[in-house]
This record gives structure tokens, sequence and C-alpha cells, in this order.
């Protein structure tokens, strides 16, 4: 039963699960005690910290542990930048973080520097961003995530560091999605990470802090890790995360020449075995093992459903899954179709024969979908004018309360009925309509002509064009 | 190797272990996503809410998970105090409550209610502190502990309940040490657990808030853990932690039973073998588990030193133990003797056999531990006169730059050298004077007649009286 949602959270890997169940045995007592128990505890920690260091790249005292990567997250967020109130509020993130530096970020004031359609940052967007904002307001602090968790896309990490320095912006590097496949170069000032996701135990996350860095923890005090991380230790998941690391290091070139080659074999195969579908993500500069395609016409929570009911475990960044009503945020912000949203994440050692057999069952998969929900197929120009509508005559598509993909769908059933030249009005409460309707017109070749707001939700404008 | 220090962390409980371990296989997924993995870890999350609430006495909405103990508490407090806070910025507190609870507080307004000398603080006085204070400020929360994790004194939790209801204000108790003994009783309104206490894995605490209690998360956003609690869900060790909670609540009237015995003997015995040793703390309303007591003229970290060589694991509360050269807080508090200070805490099990034999070997320890130090021997009065010093004129004994228990052992050899009358001004910079001097002298019933600044540190007035 394949599971293909490491992004999510990998499978513990065995090294971790043996480096755990002998510091359950060595490791439950106080590290801060002085007899025996106490000092073998210690002796532990630190030996993790060192590992977890080395692979990081950076010194032993530059590294705490956290109770999960989300808390290293908003540590290292509010800890950095509230020591650099005076030289600004302002928290420079790209539009495509991960929601826990969102989050955190948000406490101050948030700049969103915007993605192209790859989902990369550029370093001109990123340096203009860092200097004081219209009211005169600095930037305190500046984060980038090494990869992204949806599209697995690369930053610039190095180009973007070189870029803060500059500015005198110090730069936390998310590192939660890539601290498997290898250290984060370039000059960061804040690192965080996540062991579940490297095949570590859930309850680990770290934060490195470069000496030099100002760092002012906004928690009640605990003398536990520097002062930064308040709470017990959790060592025998420490243990196990640091020992983990260490084990997925050592495969990890292998691991992601094997991993690459099935990920690039599905961005090459499924557009030619699915209609309709938009692989996204830079094709090139990528994590080795994650990929996120979109399908049209398509609910991504029924999609999700029966690739379960196949055996197949993925995620979904469509809104029609999610409790929000919105479609993810990555996606809106890279502009690109949300409808019928699918991760493929990949764990270490997955069998070419899995991804065979996903390729396999994913193309009847998805045409039972859009058949249930009434798809059209093919392009506008195929169907024939049927509408009265005179050219150039607006007509309106009342699709308020019908959710993704209905709006969509609703809206390539009714353009071929209109003469080419007409423009019609989609009425839509939806939030995904924002991102879908533009994205369809794209991939039909037809115009998009702008959206304004209708006395109930928004109204977009699509021109048929051919 | 008797390890005696189960209120610092217990090891690990069998049921705790075996949980773990399966939990280890079937929980690692994300329990937020809709495929089978993530299924699975759902139902093992919400079986161990339903059991970790079964043994707090709460509701399962009512509860929730965090990392570990520290952070239940801190996010109680800031999240009760911060949605009441214009009921008032003070937090009200015994003076005797865990430092996660005082540092947390001390984020607001903090209000301390004295303890007598058992530990215990009285309803009158916490009633007097949740009243608005001489500025008019008002009381946004109280927090009382069920029981004292270094003495093992009992708090009146129900009358103070009681108390906190008639006022308004709600009540957070920190139930860290009792947890595995049993249910707190009363109307508390939030609840604080930490697993590794009572015999669960590191990185699980529990948070539990009652329906209709105002609360306000500070933190950023994350919808894990009813928003209450950020970061990914530490599955197996939440797992293990509730297995293990109903496991030990199973055995605790059983070994309730056997631990207070062997206490008791602790409590009896050590007046009848060691010199001037005070036994700390209720002798009747305590935890099964747990005694403290001070030895006079005795360096703690040399004795907790000695019983490490002679194979027993022990903490201690003296200054000279800890790194920021104060007493304990709760000794301070408790107003009673801090030199030489040991606290015993037996972990389920604890054989009889490991009890007798640690009353065997300490008075030998302590005795040479005395010896090496210049420790005199006996009351004030055995000893002659010898000093030159006219009756009542004042004579000062300079002990600054000494750390306890040197400005104490001074005091001893010096005042039988005084004539009965005489004043003598001891002067020091050490903070465990302060506790430990006017405890001497009631040790020694010689009059301790008050402290003032000096030009370097405090003096210390001490009056021989026989």
């Amino acid at each position: 039963m394949p599971y293909f949602d490491a992004a999510s959270s990998a499978p513990l890997h065995p090294v971790a699960r043996q480096a755990l169940l002998a510091a359950l045995d060595e490791g439950w007592a106080d590290p801060s005690r002085l007899y025996r128990e106490g000092r073998r505890a210690r002796l532990l920690l630190d030996a993790a910290r060192e590992a977890a260091a080395e692979a990081v790249g950076c010194r032993p005292d530059e590294l705490i542990f956290t109770p999960s990567g989300t808390r290293a997250v908003h540590l290292g967020v509010s800890g950095a930048a509230s020591a650099r109130r005076r030289a600004g509020r302002r928290v420079v993130v790209s539009a495509v973080e991960h929601s826990s530096v969102l989050h955190a970020a948000d406490r101050f004031a948030l700049t969103e520097v915007p993605v192209d359609r790859l989902g990369r940052v550029s370093a001109a967007a990123f340096a203009g961003a860092l200097g004081p904002d219209s009211s005169g307001e600095g930037a305190a602090l500046a984060c980038l995530q090494s990869a992204n968790h949806e599209t697995g896309t690369e930053q610039p990490v190095a180009e973007i560091a070189g870029v803060c320095r500059e500015a005198g912006v110090p730069l936390l590097v998310d590192a939660a999605q890539s601290l498997a496949w290898g250290p984060v170069d370039g000059g960061w000032s804040l690192l965080a990470g996540s062991a579940h996701k490297w095949g570590g135990p859930a309850g680990v996350g770290l934060l490195a802090v470069r000496k030099g860095v100002r760092f002012a923890p906004q928690e009640p005090v605990d003398e536990r890790e520097s002062g930064r991380s308040a709470g017990f230790e959790n060592l025998p998941a420490i243990v196990a995360a640091a020992a983990s690391l260490r084990a997925v290091r050592a495969e990890a070139a292998g691991e992601a020449a094997g991993l690459r080659a099935l990920v690039d074999r599905i961005r090459t195969r499924l557009p030619e075995l699915v209609p309709d579908v938009e692989v996204v993500g830079d094709p090139v500069r990528r994590l080795p093992h994650i990929v996120t395609f979109s399908c049209l016409y398509v609910d991504g929570e029924t999609l999700l459903h029966e690739l379960d009911r196949a055996g197949f475990s993925v995620s979904s960044g469509s809104s029609c899954t999610s409790s929000t009503l919105t479609p993810s945020h990555v996606l809106r912000a890279m502009g690109v179709l949300s409808e019928g949203n699918v991760r493929v994440s990949l764990p270490l050692g997955t069998a070419a024969a899995d991804v065979d057999r996903f390729l396999a069952v994913l193309p009847d998969l998805v045409s039972a979908v859009r058949a249930r929900i009434g798809a059209p197929a093919g392009p506008v120009a195929a169907a024939g004018v049927e509408a009265g509508a005179e050219a150039g005559e607006p007509l309106v598509l009342d699709t308020l309360g019908r959710r993704c993909p209905i709006p969509v769908i609703e809206l390539a059933k009714l353009l071929p009925r209109v003469p080419v030249g007409t423009t019609v009005t989609v009425l839509s409460d939806d939030e995904a309509a924002r991102l879908d309707i533009p994205a369809w017109c794209e991939m039909r070749g037809q115009e998009y002509a702008g959206e304004h707001p209708a006395e109930r939700g928004t109204a977009y404008l699509v021109r048929r064009v051919s």
C-alpha cells in the first residue's frame, strides 16, 4: 500500500526506531541532574546536538532542540524579529512559506514577496522588500524556505542570503522539507527543521541561531536549551532525530537520484496520460521527491478518496479538501490551477513499480470523477455555437453558492455556446474561482478580462476568443 | 542502583514503552489527513484523548495535549489570564508553585500568597489576594499546585477552588506531581499535567480547560489541538502517555500505601539516625512518595555527590547545588533550613530494602561531610565562653564571599565563645544565609534578631540566649 505523502510526515526510519528504543532505556532522566542517570542523559543530549549541528552546518552551541518544527519556526521568528524591533517591525517572507512561518510573521507586520509561476522568489523582488516601506518601517527579519512543501520548488537561498546580508537583515531559513537531502548553503542567520519530515520521530524540531545574531526569547524564562525552548527535553526522540538525520544523509545521494528519476517519470508521463492536467513547480530546481499537479474539472477531495481506495495516500492543496474553503496559498501565489490538485511526495525507498501502478490507475480515476461531475471534454472551439446571444452582448453565468470545480465546469459548458467575441461574466463566491477561472482561460486559450466585486461574490470576466 | 528522584522524571512505565512501540508503527502519519494512515493516527489520538480525559476528570473536548508540562502551564496561564485582561492583570499564585507557573505568571502582574512552615496556603490568605489590590487591579487568574514538587505537601485545592469561584476568578491547577495518584477534586477551571512525571514518555503534557472558561490563545494560529497548542502532534508519545496514566492509576492505591509507609519510615528514622536534621513538609497531607529534609552544616552538593557514589540518585533544593546561587524558592517560602537539603522521591515499586540501605548509609555520609567541613557538634551552651568580648558588646562576624554552609558554621563556632546576652552581627552575601541563619537559631534555641542591609551583603543579628 504505497504511502505517497512523505512531505506531510515520513514513515519512521529504522535507525530512528532503533535509537529511540535504546534512548528510552538510557535517556529518561533529567539531563540537568548530577547523578548517574542524569549524566547519562546529558551525554546523549550533547552527542545528539553535535550530530544534528554537523548535519545542519553550524556549531553545537548554535543549535537547540524544540518540540516540533512549528515551534522552531515560531520561536525563531519571534526571538529574532523581537530582538530587532528598533530596526523595524516588518517581517519579509516569500508568499509561499509554510503556514507556520506566515502565522508567526503575522504577529509582526507581514510583507509578502511574490513568486513566479514556478513558485520562486527573485532576488530583486526580495531586495526591494527589505528596505523601509512607504511609511518608513524597516525590516526586522526575512524568512525564506529552502524548498517548498507543496511543489518541491527550491528557492535561491544563497542568493537571497547575500541580499539580506547587504541589507543588514537576518535571514531565517525554513529547511523543514530539505534537511534530509543536505545542509542549506549560504549565509543564513537562523534555520529551522522538523524531524518527522526526514524520518525522525514526531516531537522534535531544531532551531539554529548563528553566533552574533541578535535573539530575544519572548517566552517565560526556562533555563533549558539555552533559554530558548521551554520544557523538559524530549530526549529519546531527540536522540532518534539526530541518529536518523545522520542516516538519511548517508543515503541521500543515492535516494535522491532514484526518486528524482521517478518524479521525472510522473512529470513526463502524466500530461500524456491525463488530459487537461497542469504539472506545477520548477521542473529542475526542485526537491527530488515531490511533484504536484492539478486536474481540470476534478473535485480534489473525491480524487483523493478514489486514490485512497486504490491504495495511494496523497495530499492536496485544493480548496475542496480543506475545511477553510480556500485553495492552498502556495498555488494561489503561483497563480496556477487549484482544482483537482494532488501532491505526490515519495518516501525513501519508493519502488518504481508503485509509481508505475499510480500512473496506471490515475487516468481512469480522473476520467471517472470527471464523468460523474459532468465535465465537458475538448477545446472550446470544437463545440458548436448554440446559445442565442449576439456577438459582443454580455452574458451572466450565476454560480453563486456552487463550489469548486463547478463554476469552471459551468463556464466550460457555456462558452462554446456563445459566439466568439462574447464576454461572459461569471458570478462566484467560491475562493477557488479566483485562481481556477484564469487558469482555465490560459489552458483553453480564452481571454481572461479581470474581476470586480459583485453584489454577492465576485464577477470574473471571460471573453471567448476562439 | 536505587533511583530516588521520581519527582524529577519517573522511569518509563512498561505500559508506556509497549504503547509507544505499537504507536510508532501505527501512529506516525498526520492525523488531519483523510487517507488510511491518517485515519489510523486520528483514531489513536481520539482514543488517547478519551483515556486521558477520563483520568483527569474532564470531557475529551476539554483536553489538549502539549509538548510538555511546562508548555501546558505556559499556554494555560497565558490563554486564561489574557482572556480576562479586562477583569485585571494580576495572576495570584502560591509562593511554592513550580517555576514554570511562576515564570508564566510573571508575564502578568504576579501576586504571591505565602505558605506556612509546612508549605500550605490558607484559604483566608488566598481569598484576600483575589480581590482588587491597593491600586484597584483585579485578579485575572489564580494558580495552585495540587501538591508540591519538593516537599510533597498537598494544597487544599477543593477549598481554594471554592474561594476562587466565590471571587469569580478561574483557578488553574498544576497537577504535575499528583496525577499519577488520582484526579484533582474540586471545581478547578484549568488543569495542567506532565506525562514523564507519571511514568509516561517525555514530550507530552496535557492541559484541560473546562467548557465556559474564557480562553484566548496568545500564540501564532495553528489549527491543531483546538487551536491551543501548535505543532505536529507527538502521537506515539501521546498514546504512551495516556496508556501509562491509565496503568499507573490502576496500581495507584496499592503503590500509594507501600510508598507512604516507606516515606513514613524515612520521616521517623531520619531524626533518630542523623543529628541536626530537619524533615520538612506536611507529615500527613502529602503525596505518598516524596520526603525532603535538610542537614545542618552540610554542603548539599557534596552530600549529593556522596549519595551518588553510594548508588543513590536524589536531588536537592540547596543553593550549593544550583547554578543560581539561591536556595529553592519553596524552602525559602516555608522558612526552613536549606543547607544540606535532600529530596527523596520514590518511583513506583521501590523496594523496602533500598530505603533501609539509604537509611543505613546516610548517617555516615553526613558525618563525613560535616567532619570534612569542620562543623561543630552539640548545643551552644555546652561549649565554654572563650572569647574576650564583654557581655552585651556587639561582635561582627565577617563571612562575606563565603558560601553556604560556611556562614552558619562560623556562627556556630563563634557563638559559644561569646557571653550569653551578646549579639553577633553576621555579614554575608550568600542568599542561603537569609534562610539558614534564622533556621539555625531556631534549631539551637538562640534568638534571631532580624537583618538589615550592610555596606556589602546583609547583616544578620543573632543574640546568644543560652
